[in-house]
């Protein structure tokens, strides 16, 4: 069973409770759009997928279909059982903040996916006890051989799509990101809405 | 002025009070010795040295001399000014913990490096408020085309060192990691000490 789509506005976040069992399908709906993603263990938030301790057991700069997230406890809370974009993902970057938009050369207030992750799990209750790296869906940031980074476009499609299955009750929070100065959106500097659904095995 | 160098035993934490534009050198005293290392903003604990906000704008998987690491606030806090080991530092795995040790075969309590930070901490009565991702110096973690990560044995020879200037006053907390079951601190499994110097400028 999988539940009707559910937005995640443009620039904002949205959080959901996913069950052990379940699985996320993250959208991608109109191709370009970068999704910051966290989640944090249901009933003990200060426990979250943390990619730093994710990437010494998957080896890996981004993700293939079949690795395990871990939390900061070492234990898997999310599969990604299905991708669309061939690992494109970015798992290296911080969550941009209103810091960040201060040095790209903003003088005012700027969204931001920080700021989006904690009024998203705020509109639940809850409260992020801090800001994890998130795993950045869609966003294109390769790598060289010597070890640079670089922001490119994404390289993705519309209806691109990932699935992750927790592993653990989780609450996932999602935020489509406000970046629009640099290229990761897409090189017209437009941010756009995402969705996501909630797949249910094991019932049709 | 470089002071006396101090120890940081074999498998344990230290931290250290570093001012404003002194400088820390931290050394590979017998050559094979990873030193997990950690920087927080002395007056303000919560902000701290953060690897994936540096990430951002050092556009780079190791850090080159010059390069400026960031706080999650994203605030210069340290830079990296000299470096015998032409970058060989991972900054992409998480401290190891009781845990990973579990997940690595063990039955019972292995030293760690995060509970060596939180000791290194308590010894100066300060509380860490996370365990940030740390600077892992002279951890060699290299990445293929594909962005496949490996545990390699280290590179550096005895007396490899770096310098880090402080941007802020800061504490920097560092532990010589007790990792005996993967190679990085050498193929016998010997783990040792290290050392480090504070460098004040502009007195003979």
């Amino acid at each position: 069973m999988i539940s009707e789509p559910v937005t995640i506005p443009a620039r904002r976040g949205k959080a959901v409770l996913v069950n052990a069992g379940q699985a996320i399908k993250i959208i991608n709906t109109h191709g370009s759009q970068v999704v910051d993603t966290w989640a944090f263990v249901a009933d003990k938030l200060t426990e979250f997928m943390s990619l730093e301790h994710a990437r010494a057991t998957m080896l890996r700069l981004r993700p293939q279909v079949g690795d395990v997230f871990r939390t900061n406890k070492r234990r898997p809370i999310l599969t990604l059982i299905e991708d669309t974009c061939h690992g494109v993902h970015d798992m290296l970057l911080a969550a941009c903040d209103n810091e960040r938009y201060g040095l790209l050369g903003c003088t005012e207030y700027h969204d931001n996916c920080t700021d989006n992750l904690h009024a998203a799990m705020a509109a639940l209750g809850l409260r992020a006890p801090e800001t994890p790296s998130p795993l950045n869906l869609f966003m294109n940031i390769p790598w060289t051989e010597g070890g640079a980074l670089s922001f490119d476009p994404p390289t993705t499609r519309p209806g691109d799509y990932v699935v992750l299955r927790a592993e653990l009750d989780v609450v996932v929070a999602m935020s489509a990101c406000p970046q629009d100065i640099l290229p990761i959106n897409g090189t017209t500097g437009t941010t756009t809405e995402a969705h996501f659904q909630i797949v249910t095995p094991g019932s049709a």
